[in-house]
């Protein structure tokens, strides 16, 4: 399938032979994508985490009858312990890992949230924070009978300053609302990625998410511009500046980012948001080969500059399971790799004239076969050297065919993912070098992720879970990245299911540093235990 | 001086009346910008610190024969005690602090940072860590006897890699060269500032310097993706990682990022650098008043959008000051307000197009009432509805008129600095309170800074230090941006001359933590003592 035709790349790169695309014009306003809508794999029982991993409970109190009528107190109405209800915040949205916590706290408020840790700090409760229960390596549901302590209902916007494009709000707002809210005003999230439907700020903040907008708007390290934390013994911190700029001191909130709820409990975030770009453009290319794949990747970002908002990418396979099991179908064909870039910028001319100059010079040298382009402009001129394909597709989201290969996936059975960092160079090397290891053992081995950032979802797919499979992939995968010193969880955090694995990323010296943080902030470690960290050997 | 016609805004923003400007095309590649020298306020000796400010040595360790033997073994020849040759590393570049160490280290490893710490750790030696002693807040010199190591012959590149714009060196390399060096291999780094000719990568990084390109490039605690950083225990702690994207465990190198050598010296550095714009215009305009700079800030980030890469403003004052003390002339005058616009992009004549838009706009408009224009590249079209002004100034760096007011100011005396993040609306309304306040205690009051990032430069002139002045700023200062939840320290950190102030922006719980960190990793507070934390009351 990957043969490709090597590029004719002498000439001097300018443009000889015309190249044909599908120009779609359906998308109204920005082009729709598809929230993440849980796997639904049927009513089978997920075995209890416990159970799987053999992990041990470590000596928290049980909770008791006072306990649940303190709570009660606390906030009216909104303690859940109904086995029922307490059911899906058990069990991780890829139906992986469960719990079997039986209650389920609902704060509304900074002053709740302290009144809950102070108590079970006292009590030596186990607490483990959730949001949107969207996260892919175990981190937001309980192992044992950890109390949920759920951000549900802390979901009011405190603040949008239209200048600045500051947003202030609840850890519990649901990210989609926050970029309809914000784009109301002109501006969007400085993050995007599938689970926006469902997954909230704050746990967004807690485990660092990364998503689509990272190439364009960088990481959360740099937007976050303030967080209020309620630290494990119930004190809370006020760290919720609206500042671009604050250098008084360490930075505090850098240490709550990406800790996974590990070192104190996000009740607030202050953001900044970005202007929403005038013009996006879409494209959706095939390409022979992942040699061209990356050389498409340093033409574009060369050529588009400041205007390149995305760059994804994805092989065959995956297309056929979002093809297959969602039944999306793929504008473009008959290619072993697929790309999809995105532009954001302020003139719609501009862009499109930047875009084409870059189709035109990557299809005459070869670099994509073939492409299709959806732009929300409707004044194209006929007159531009930018051609149609042969069948208009009008309406069709490209950006469903990236974003919904996590849910096809889950419709093949158990999956077995990791979310990896490499140079970019080699980022496809460990999919190809992982197939031939697995031969017929695994359903399907794929590869796609946000290539702009050296980051490769590698996923791998069997009927169900097998020891002997894990095995096989494991720790092969991780030594593979750390001879390429690359990173074992680029965006997804360790949570339960990676924590072991932490020293394929970092120095022993690190973690010992990072032990001591936590026995510092958490001296009971009652915070989302089992996390992050590896237990002692 | 400030009346200003108000701008007549009706009429749909069209443009009606032709601009005048003057069109500069003297200026080769880049926009030329000036190294920031030394002051060179003659040889008056510089009151030492502690006895200026009364502070009371802690009890560390006095430096012996043995020591300096020690030394000597671990890095012959590059221990400095001759007095004549550790003066100048005693001093400020603004010569306001002088401390009165004995002793200059100038390591050029890490193995060789490491054996220093060790041995200060044990014998109870404190150390000052110091880059290119370019700091403003008194943070890189010692405050008594403290040894001071230098980073100065610490300046190898370790590696860059041309795909992902990834650039790993010591932290001894000073900015400036970093930036030829990323330059020629078609990047830029991704800070910029007036110092950048003496500053040393790991001062910026131990500052969380700002500078001139945050507006477009963001801080450093996104771009910054490793350190290697030696601990007070003289324990080397190696995050040095490439990578964009890192989620395994807490990003402990934040910590360091921004905590001026009190928690750890930082030895090498890993940063993101962002391609090399193909085009940069640099226009200089006058406003009639505040509220115009404000104006044309909105217009223009909504015209330019994603190639605008600063918006710097000053008042009249500051173009006065370096006018006369520099000799610097200012093609627009008359104006009690100057904003500098500079744009990066990848097209020349996209940008050029934007830039030429914005300016008829905001001259149509009557926010803007005079300007000029720098742009590198020379194939402008006459066509263009861009005019020409009167007189023809080729090759004028406006950049420098910006930069190099700092060096300006310390031609009129002493400088009271003041380096305040609050939000964009009351930016200047410090500055005439504060003119108001003084009347004609103080010679002059200037405001100026990055507008775009809501960071104000306030600088009050006298021909000496006087106590009385003083206590007319502070905590005036303080008081009126703790009301406006400002920061009192934008991007020159606390220092040694701010860090009293610190609970003017953070609360008392945040100081708290912050010193629980401090005595974490340093118990024995022999790393930069007197600095950015508060001293006991």
């Amino acid at each position: 399938v990957a043969s490709g035709r090597r590029a004719d790349r002498g000439g001097g790169g300018v443009m000889a032979s015309p190249a044909v695309w599908a120009l779609l014009r359906g998308c109204r306003g920005r082009v729709p994508r598809p929230r993440r809508d849980p796997p639904g794999r049927g009513s089978a029982e997920v075995v209890a985490t416990s159970e799987r991993y053999g992990v041990r409970r470590l000596p928290f109190a049980r909770l008791g009858d006072g306990d649940v009528a303190f709570f009660e107190r606390v906030m009216p109405g909104r303690v859940v312990s109904s086995e029922e209800e307490v059911k899906p915040f058990n069990v991780d949205w890829l139906k992986s890992v469960r719990g079997c916590s039986q209650l389920v706290l609902k704060p509304q408020t900074t002053a709740e949230v302290s009144q809950v840790l102070r108590y079970c700090h006292e009590r030596n409760l186990a607490v483990t924070p959730q949001g949107g229960n969207t996260g892919l390596v175990g981190g937001s549901v309980p192992v044992f009978d950890e109390i949920i302590l759920s951000t549900a209902l802390m979901n009011q916007i405190i603040s949008f300053d239209k200048v600045s494009g500051i947003l202030v709000c609840q850890a519990g707002c649901v990210l989609e609302r926050l970029n309809e809210y914000v784009e109301e005003q002109g501006f969007i999230m400085p993050l995007d990625l599938g689970a926006k439907g469902s997954c909230h700020i704050g746990g967004n903040v807690a485990t660092n998410a990364g998503g689509l907008r990272l190439l364009r708007y960088g990481s959360l390290r740099g937007t976050v511009l303030g967080l209020e934390v309620v630290l494990a013994d119930g004190s809370a911190l006020d760290c919720l500046a609206s500042l671009r700029k604050d250098n008084t001191g360490y930075d505090l909130k850098q240490l709550f980012i990406g800790s996974e709820g590990t070192l104190g409990v996000i009740t607030a975030v202050s953001i900044l948001c970005p202007q929403k770009p005038k013009a996006v453009n879409v494209a959706f290319l095939g390409c022979q080969s992942f040699t061209k794949v990356l050389e498409t990747f340093t033409t574009c970002r060369a050529m588009l500059g400041e205007i390149l908002s995305a760059y994804e990418f994805m092989d065959e396979k995956c297309m056929e399971l979002v093809e297959r099991h969602l039944k999306l179908s793929n504008p473009v064909t008959g290619s072993p790799f697929y790309v999809l870039i995105e532009t954001s910028g302020s003139s719609s001319t501009h862009d499109e004239e930047k875009l084409n100059n870059f189709l035109e010079q990557a299809t005459a040298s070869g670099l994509v076969t073939d492409g299709t382009v959806a732009t929300d402009d409707k004044k194209i001129k006929a007159s531009q050297r930018f051609l149609f394909h042969k069948s208009f597709r009008p309406g069709f989201a490209l950006w469903s065919l990236r974003e919904r290969i996590t849910e096809a996936l889950t419709h093949e059975g158990y999956v077995y993912k990791y979310d990896i960092s490499l140079p970019v160079g080699k980022l496809y090397d460990l999919v190809t070098d992982m197939r031939a290891r697995l031969g017929q053992s695994a359903k399907s081995v794929v590869g796609y992720g946000h290539l702009g950032d050296g980051n490769l979802h590698l996923n791998i797919t069997a009927e169900s879970y097998s020891h002997s499979l894990l095995d096989a992939i494991e720790p092969f995968v991780y030594e593979w990245t750390a001879r390429c010193s690359g990173s074992i969880s680029a965006e997804h955090g360790l949570g339960f299911k990676k924590k072991q694995f932490i020293q394929y990323s970092k120095p022993s010296e690190a973690v010992a540093l990072m032990q001591r943080f936590k026995a510092m902030l958490d001296p009971k470690g009652i915070l989302n235990p089992y996390k992050t960290l590896p237990s002692a050997p």
